[in-house]
């Protein structure tokens, strides 16, 4: 129990970085990821994530960054935070974990620690501990290894709540003293405050349903949304004046996209219907925000047929094509799959996002710049990149149309 | 334009008789509410709802409190406050409204005001307006009267938010100028800060998404509740877990009755329904709040139960019946229904409840106060009222069981 920590973090991705960066101060830790561009650009100290600054990617501590698995021989404290993503949108997959659970059960070591952090449903991480690591290792669980669970964060683009300054949830379930020691020792390096469960099952369960109370909350304001626009209310006015009660909550319509929101109810309510529990307003949410995909792109085809039948063409510019305001990741975005969509519809549309990757830009048709706004006839926001106020503000002193169906502005 | 104002508010319940003594307080003020009870114990200067204070009921300006319809004819500015609740609960009854509207249509004169505060589906406020008012009193909106709707935002029990320090929605659609003048004059002696409108269906919206709101939140909470019950989870660790992140809001699992969690939502999809438009969320909720009185009657049962497997028979106290925590309300009570049904199947059930009327104390067989405690064998809390804690302590102290499925304690 003595040796000295050797960290290992498995999945360099939004989650994993930031937690290698951070053990990297103190440990000799080998961050591991499967993609070869990933580590590439890593090592030359670039996250195309935008979230990790050059400087934090400096390597210490003999540390390293690899897509060799010899190099998680040495490792004795796990970290995984590989994706949890979607079957068919709808279906838990797991593969992504349970491949790294096998990778780590190779090396597996008496007391070793592991900790996952992606996120499941209650009752995989010991699952996975039971099934993979004690019947590939021949080791048994809170005896000869440890295992804990660890709920991620990681909320992109916002750079005020980064994984060292926030509160952590840490589940640990084992009576060792030593144990319970080594994990908090590692995990206070990481984060801020750790919050301890003595359930694991607890700690996956609070996961999910933060993100299930945020996606039904924005699913409500959807709802509303639509409800307004079909009355004839004026849905800005509604909020303003509802949020002149004290307690009631700021949320906004959109496209809710990315890894979280649009997942962790499915999760939840696989497992539901796996056990036979009825959950009425988990997924009540999803369809709404589903459906908005569908409401936004019909919105844009209805103002770029108008314009048709006023001018020949309508040239088009979508503004901002990535899931989320600030970020660069284009994985499950709605406003992408919306330009996608209207692009093979109607010629003479085109994208902007100075955020996204160049390779994405490139691979996408997205222009990285506007030279003359006046060449379009309709500019449409999706995203609220903060530069974009720039492309309104050209719009506006030029003349062109502009459609911005959440009122971003 | 210039006569004086001379007020007068319909409906004196939880949300007019906050509204009368403020304006009894400046202006010569009619009360008039059509339950005879309650115009005697208010001309007594007793407010069953214990919210308002005695020395607030004192009369001043030569203000009256009646259930004579005659007063109101020398009325100018009418404030309807009538209640709007549920045919068959599903239903909006609008049918007090109706009333409200039609008696003051009766006494209607040139530059008259009249501000409907009762919760209301869009449109309902204006239709009333042109229909009963236009037609009864041969008067044209807006040229001779005047409507507005300000949405009434009392929480009972709450003895922060009163509608003198609390921000209010006021409605005005009207181009006159001395007519805005008149309406905020009037509100402005209500409200500590008012929030304008120019649109009175934006403002009836505003009002049932409030409630909605929070009744889909509190609803996702008694999902998790039961969710986590099923699967032999620490419902109320997970709760703690999850609200460790710097955005989990606070709601937490209950019995969610009274007169506008339950309604509101109905309100919006009752219209919504009319017009063909689909709302995913809005009543997600209500089955789910509706499903807990089920099971927490059940929960109950079973404990009873299994005591009396042990014991001949089983003692027990069901402690607080009203609607909500610190309130005497018993109308659509959960908690009362739940006692009522427990009655009814097992001998040697009772209830005890500080709070609610005297007259309800004996129409129901409400105990007043515990004498000896020891003489229960099952203790369960379903309202948690400030003084039900001693209750519980004397519990703990004399061994006798206790069922808090809240975990209120």
């Amino acid at each position: 129990m003595d040796k000295t920590i050797l960290p290992c973090v498995i999945g360099l991705g939004y989650v994993g970085l930031p937690v290698f960066t951070r053990l990297n101060k103190v440990y000799k830790t080998v961050g591991y990821d499967v993609n070869a561009e990933r580590i590439t650009s890593l090592k030359k100290k670039i996250d195309l994530n935008n979230e990790i600054k050059k400087k934090d990617l400096k390597l210490a501590n003999k540390s390293v960054i690899t897509k060799n698995k010899s190099h998680l021989k040495s490792c004795n404290f796990y970290i995984v935070t590989v994706p949890t993503p979607l079957i068919n949108k709808k279906i838990p997959d797991l593969r992504f974990l349970q491949n790294a659970i096998k990778l780590i059960s190779k090396f597996l070591n008496k007391d070793d620690f592991i900790v996952i952090e992606s996120t499941v449903y209650p009752g995989v991480t010991k699952l996975y501990a039971k099934q993979i690591l004690e019947r590939n290792s021949g080791l048994k669980l809170n005896k000869d290894f440890f295992i804990g669970y660890s709920p991620e964060r990681i909320n992109p683009g916002d750079k005020r709540h980064k994984v060292q300054n926030i509160k952590k949830i840490l589940a640990i379930e084992t009576n060792s003293k030593k144990a319970f020691k080594r994990f908090t020792n590692v995990y206070s390096k990481i984060t801020k405050k750790i919050i301890i469960s003595n359930s694991i099952e607890d700690a996956e369960t609070a996961k999910v349903i933060e993100n299930i109370q945020r996606d039904l909350n924005i699913a409500l304001m959807n709802d509303i949304f639509l409800f307004s626009n079909k009355m004839g209310l004026n849905f800005k006015n509604v909020v303003r004046l509802a949020r002149s009660k004290w307690n009631f909550l700021k949320f906004n319509p959109g496209l809710v996209g990315g890894h979280c929101l649009p997942v962790d109810p499915y999760y939840l309510s696989h497992l539901a219907k796996k056990k036979k529990i009825k959950l009425e307003t988990v997924l009540a949410g999803r369809s709404v925000n589903e459906k908005m995909k569908k409401v936004i792109y019909e919105m844009i085809v209805k103002k770029i047929s108008y314009i048709r039948k006023l001018k020949k063409n309508c040239k088009t510019l979508i503004v901002g094509v990535t899931y989320k305001d600030n970020v660069p990741d284009l994985r499950n975005s709605y406003p992408l799959s919306i330009y996608l969509k209207l692009k093979k519809r109607f010629s003479k549309v085109f994208a902007y996002d100075y955020i996204c990757a160049t390779k994405d830009q490139k691979r996408f048709n997205i222009l990285n710049k506007v030279n003359s706004i006046n060449k379009f006839d309709l500019i449409v926001f999706l995203v609220k990149h903060n530069k974009n106020l720039q492309i309104l503000k050209l719009a506006k002193k030029n003349n062109v149309k502009v459609l911005d169906p959440f009122n971003f502005y």
